[in-house]
């Protein structure tokens, strides 16, 4: 075994996404005494860094690989050579292993572990590991805690220079949920700041970044949001690329193939906290087809949520609403953007206008306001609301003067009618989900659902249940066949036939639906 | 979104150790809905492949970047166009998952996981995901069986054509165990037939095949061990090039840097199904420095062994052994095959000799043999257990007249002496392995340590606790310098100062022995 070996740099042309990875022959690790995946320091010319070493059998014994993402962190071209000795395991490494085996972890072995995400000193395996772990023993508040203080130090913040800054945000599961797009404009005609980021669909039918995209752009810089927000009190924008919390991105990355969410709390409030919000309304849709099954559950989160965000200064309230079905009637991101267009300008399905005025009234009321609901709904009849909503757009570079029926849908599109007459006494949001994408939501802007039957209606033999809206004539194809394989509308006459959940040990379907949109 | 793309294929010239990876750009990825670690199919002139996506930005949009065992797997050349679409996620992925949430596996689905392990279908995060689920929630018998029968059922396996095929394993986790080297001449010399595979050091100073590679090589072919044990009755090689459960080889590099081992039991057994074994005798040493540390969970894991065992057809007894300090007095490959060689000859240390004609006695009492232990000093004390071993040294091509002196040790040495006098009550077996390790052991043959002092002996001022051997000075001298920071043999006199084991919330040191050695 020796200390050291001198390589020469072979430059690969490609990018890992990040990761700081090395390659080197199997023969050059076992003179290093390496192992995959422990981790080698390279010298070049007194420059240092820590890759994580990939052995490769066959690779030429005398050099070793750089991604496009070391050749720039090191400033080393082909050929040149580097010294390369065996590194000690990172410390956070430890309180890795310490997580496996449940004990808890401190503060600074946390900001350890969040900064050697960030930093790549942790592989993707060791990053897996932790998650996994996180999911099965759970989180203490003083965990959560350090978790979203290191999530926000390790990425940008905003200061918009006043108070109070509100913010809203659902822990998602609800297809259809586009009340963001009308509490931002609620509390920003009131005068209030509430600098509102989202994210895009990952296992959804649209995202709020998605749908306020068909009115606007959403990709906008921390300066041009400061802009909008100057001159509107509010925006609607794509939080994705303002490196807010990197590490969370880092970590969904991971959690997304384990369908695990054990970061929950501190993902949704280190985003909070770096865009500096004192003031936030959390949503927690509660129904057997949301994220969260029972009320039970449901008030365990909320405990949690108002419990961190006062250790991380936040002055948090959450609203269990209900997450049976659907919220409006519209699924898609242009569907979506009409029919919240439509809520704003006074029309639209009353669940939404509901659900909007209800926790821009809660956040009203937070701040000070009396009676915040009754001044929600005044900002949606005044029509304050919708010419804040017009405002925004303009802010953010998109038509003003927008009509809903303005926004493109698919043209290609056919209505699912009810086989007979009954009420609806189920709808399957998860097959819903399912038919919209297979439409071509998210990507397909103009793909999606309306539905015309909703929980309690009575239906006719013959009545459209619903229509689903496709770009191309062979997505529409594809979605009407799933949708009649599904079934997603269930009436009074159907349920025997459902009686059957599963069968053991021929399981019927081992897929659970996985929500990892926030 | 296009349900598929074609792309123009960029060969990478390296490898990755087996995963199919195949690199696409975030803007391709994108257009065909596929999510960082989603699953890809290609199709190349109608042959079908699955490999895991890797999302690069700026990875040219037209190409996608093949590493050469997906190039060689399908035939495929620079620039010729594949076929590319978003392919569903493998049932595995579900039944991981499922033990994410603690679920109970059925054989089909750990069948399924296993195959698709080995087969590259499950990516690294998700391995290390599903390996630290089942370290925290353990493993059910009936999952542990089905694991063990997947492992099997995916590797080859050996056919001796006539029974009782004997085998003996230790967990592990004693420095200087050359016990193997014994209980297979021992055995074999009495007609039976021992077919033994051992591993190389991975975390401890040295393993068997490192210790029996100084006498002969280890690294040979199925059809080299079927003929050295059909001429001899046993064999002492390595068993990692073999392909016997090639997935335990594909868990234990994920393993190793998460520290966790919940496989042990399948792990183990596996490979001795494998190798056809019918008998096994499975040592546990058990002790506070060694991998089991108490009793109780010795007779724990020794339940489960036997249990596991009749499950899978295989007759098992255990042995708990004495774990508190090395076995024998050398640790290092070659000094410790100078010391296994000494003890076949008659002499040696007598812990060595007790254990070895423990063990192999037991495994004697198995077959029927009354009096094993006898049996097995008659083995030694006739010189026959020592003929055997010379007709396995020679029959594997190695010096059948090998004397003790002529295997070369470290020609660096330096004895640590004792500052004081008194009665040694504690070896830390685990600083023993770093000083022999950091003196060049396992990759230098000759390094390693020869106690002069072990538990409850008395040692005078000046008398020579230990020697380090090294193959060059600078080695001899930082291993040296360790001895005398780490003091790893205690005394009477010492132990006030090592009261205090660790300090909270300042803790001393993170880092916990790991041993991943089988």
């Amino acid at each position: 075994m020796v200390s050291k070996l001198e390589l020469h740099v072979e430059v690969l042309m490609i990018t890992t996404g990040g990761s700081r990875i090395a390659i080197i022959s199997d023969e050059t690790a076992s003179l290093l005494g390496v192992h995959s995946s422990d981790r080698i320091n390279i010298n070049y010319g007194g420059k240092q860094m820590i890759a994580i070493a990939n052995i490769a059998p066959y690779f030429p014994k005398n050099r070793i690989g750089f991604y496009q993402e070391t050749v720039e962190a090191l400033g080393v071209k082909e050929d040149e050579t580097v010294d390369v000795r065996l590194a000690p395991l990172p410390e956070s490494l430890f309180n890795v292993r310490a997580k496996l085996h449940g004990e808890r972890l401190r503060e600074k072995d946390v900001f350890g572990i969040v900064n050697d995400v960030v930093e790549r000193h942790l592989s993707d395996v060791e990053i897996a590991a932790f998650l996994t772990a996180l999911s099965i023993h759970g989180l203490s508040t003083a965990e959560n805690e350090a978790l979203s203080r290191a999530m926000v130090a390790t990425g940008k913040t905003l200061d918009f220079g006043k108070g109070p800054i509100l913010d809203k945000h659902s822990v998602g599961g609800i297809p259809g949920d586009k009340t963001s797009m009308l509490v931002v404009p609620i509390v920003a005609a009131a005068g209030f700041t509430i600098p509102k980021t989202s994210s895009r669909a990952i296992t959804s039918p649209a995202g709020t970044a998605d749908r306020v995209e068909t009115l606007c752009p959403v990709n906008l810089s921390i300066n041009e949001i400061k802009d909008v927000v100057a001159k509107t009190n509010g925006c609607l924008v794509w939080g994705g690329a303002l490196e807010l919390a990197p590490a969370d991105d880092l970590f969904i990355q991971v959690e997304y193939p384990l369908g695990i969410d054990p970061m929950l709390l501190p993902s949704i409030l280190s985003k909070k906290k770096a865009m500096g919000a004192t003031h936030v309304a959390i949503d927690i849709p509660t129904g057997m087809a949301a994220k969260i099954k029972t009320r039970t559950e449901a008030y365990t989160l909320a405990s949690d949520f108002v419990d961190l965000g006062k250790r991380l200064g936040l002055n948090i309230q959450c609203a269990l609403t209900f997450g049976d079905q659907p919220l409006g009637c519209s699924i898609g991101p242009a569907l979506e953007a009409r029919e919240a267009l439509t809520t704003l300008m006074g029309g639209g399905p009353p669940d939404l206008r509901d659900k909007a005025v209800s926790l821009a009234g809660m956040l009203f009321e937070m701040v000070g306001v009396e009676n915040g609901g009754a001044k929600a709904e005044e900002m949606i009849d005044s029509g304050k609301a919708e010419a804040k909503m017009r405002e925004i757009i303009g802010a953010q570079g998109g038509n003003q003067k927008v009509k809903p029926d303005d926004l493109p849908v698919g043209t290609e599109m056919v209505e699912v009618r009810s086989e007979h007459a009954g009420k609806v006494i189920w709808l399957s949001t998860e097959d819903i989900v399912r038919i919209a994408r297979e439409a071509g939501a998210p990507r397909e802007k103009g793909a999606g659902l309306v539905l015309h039957a909703k929980l309690g209606e009575t239906v006719h033999k013959d009545s459209v249940l619903f229509e689903i809206y496709a770009e191309r004539g062979s997505k529409l194809a594809s979605a009407l066949e799933l949708a009649k394989q599904l079934s997603p509308i269930v009436l009074t006459k159907k349920p025997a036939e459902k009686m059957i959940l599963d069968q053991v040990p021929e399981k019927l379907s081992h897929e659970k639906t996985f929500m990892l949109d926030r």
